[in-house]
């Protein structure tokens, strides 16, 4: 199967999962799960859950394994984007074309559904901590440890902390150290925790292939942050769908306003080859599963060489 | 022990045990952790933390036990009071006497800092369910079924879903039916899954003991929202430290709204001697358990009979 296929059949599989755990219900509350769902269910490219089953299937698991947890990254992704777009936030009154949760709501109604969808995640999480016991009684207890490490990088010492930075970042420039804790919390975290969680349900954290698929997963993370501020520079604002020159003009520490244009680019390119090594060398360790080594690599190809 | 002093040791403990969980770092988003400590550590009579740690010792647990889990809800008890207070929400300015956390950090710090505390009360429960699998290994699969049942409990079929309803009744009359609703997921939910938690842990789920225990809690709750709409008509404004007949002013469906007086008032005679009838069936059940069942029974008439 070819890479655009299975990357469409990897979402649209995330989507009828999506669409399963959180169906609407006609109950006292039903205005919640409209809210939940108008914000969830609006396609996309599901990346995180698409991280999760791509490395699970390196690994030697199934998508189904992984789905409850690849389901929640997803819903913990779309809640932040909700909160993320609150007036007392960034203000944003558009997503994806769509008028934003709060817009089409309300305010309080797209606080709560915020909520609601973090805390489906971890509903989510459980199950699939629940699945995973009963098909592997002797290693329950990854499926806490999965919950814990999902919980780390979603929290204050991983997204919320990198939004946090953010937020103080837009009143006085940060330091070129910051800059890096804020993406490798703000955004890194959640496109690392997918394989993470993949590498643990195996049972292969802290072995050399578990931290490899890591690293594979941090460089992609940040490389994806470097790509975003270059083309924000010499993007077309047709292809991206928004206006460029907005971070220079909002004053915004970047990649290219630490390193400069060629540095930024320097940059992507290194971590790029990084993680396209990190491929090769999986490559060879797993000859028989040279499709899924293949589709990672590929991955890093369409995330990281986008126009938009 | 004193029923009194033992309630104050558990709150003690509690204090100690978040203020562990919670420390304050000093790192580039240490301004979140000021603001969740802020909510967090503020005193409190910790009354969720208690539920779980007296039902725990009942049934043969320690409190160290559910410590990771008890301090969880209380997170998400104290996340839910901060995004409550948001303007978009209630707009309160004051909460225990200071200023409510977005007025003290602003509304996206406010934000921010109730979706760490509830991601964090996750990451609790990871590390209670990892306790839990390092304990028992053959029932790890325990720590991920609490998992599950507090996300259900604080989400949108519990808790938030309450918030939902609740919003919703500003604008129109709730029936008898959605109103009881509105109270079993409101608080009724957070108040019944300390108890849920233990008898989870203890492997009691669906066992007559089990069934008792949450019975209990589930009459707990519902009775302490009715004492709180009786004394939002009788009480006395200087002891609550509120005013009274704020209800009634701003429409509210109330027991006493839909009841009168009278009728409240015997209902939550009902509940008050269900729950105390439950408590007096446990101690025939364990004899050896004495002083357990005992608080448990002074708890119940402690939160009954208060005049504020």
């Amino acid at each position: 199967m070819d890479f655009k296929t299975k990357l469409k059949n990897y979402a649209t599989y995330t989507d009828m999962k999506l669409d399963f755990y959180l169906p609407a219900l006609e109950n006292d509350q039903k205005s919640i799960y409209e809210a939940m769902r108008y914000s969830l269910l609006c396609g996309g490219k599901r990346i995180r859950p698409v991280l999760a089953y791509s490395s699970a299937e390196l690994l030697g698991l199934s998508k189904d394994d992984v789905a409850p947890f690849a389901c929640a990254i997803e819903m913990i992704h779309t809640y932040s984007l909700i909160h993320d777009d609150l007036p007392a936030m960034d203000d944003d009154d558009y997503r994806r074309g769509r008028p934003s949760c709060h817009k089409q709501f309300g305010e309080a109604q797209a606080i709560l559904a915020g909520d609601a969808l973090l805390t489906k995640a971890f509903e989510l999480s459980g199950i699939g901590a629940i699945e995973l016991a009963n098909k592997m009684p002797e290693q329950a207890a990854r499926g806490a440890a999965i919950i814990r490490a999902l919980a780390i990088a979603a929290g204050s010492e991983g997204m919320v902390g990198g939004q946090v930075i953010d937020l103080e970042g837009e009143e006085k420039e940060l330091s070129a150290e910051t800059h890096e804790t804020l993406c490798a919390l703000k955004t890194g975290a959640l496109l690392t925790i997918p394989v993470a969680i993949s590498v643990i349900y195996a049972g292969m954290l802290h072995t050399p292939v578990g931290d490899m698929l890591i690293r594979y997963a941090q460089a992609l993370g940040l490389a994806f942050q470097i790509k975003d501020d270059i083309l924000d520079v010499e993007g077309d604002a047709a292809l991206l769908g928004k206006a460029t020159g907005m971070d220079e003009k909002c004053n915004k520490t970047t990649f290219v306003s630490l390193y400069g244009l060629d540095g930024a680019k320097a940059r992507l390119k290194k971590l790029t080859d990084e993680a396209l090594g990190i491929c090769a060398d999986l490559t060879e360790i797993f000859p028989e599963r040279k499709d899924a080594c293949s589709f990672l690599r590929e991955l890093a190809i369409f995330l990281l060489e986008r126009n938009h």
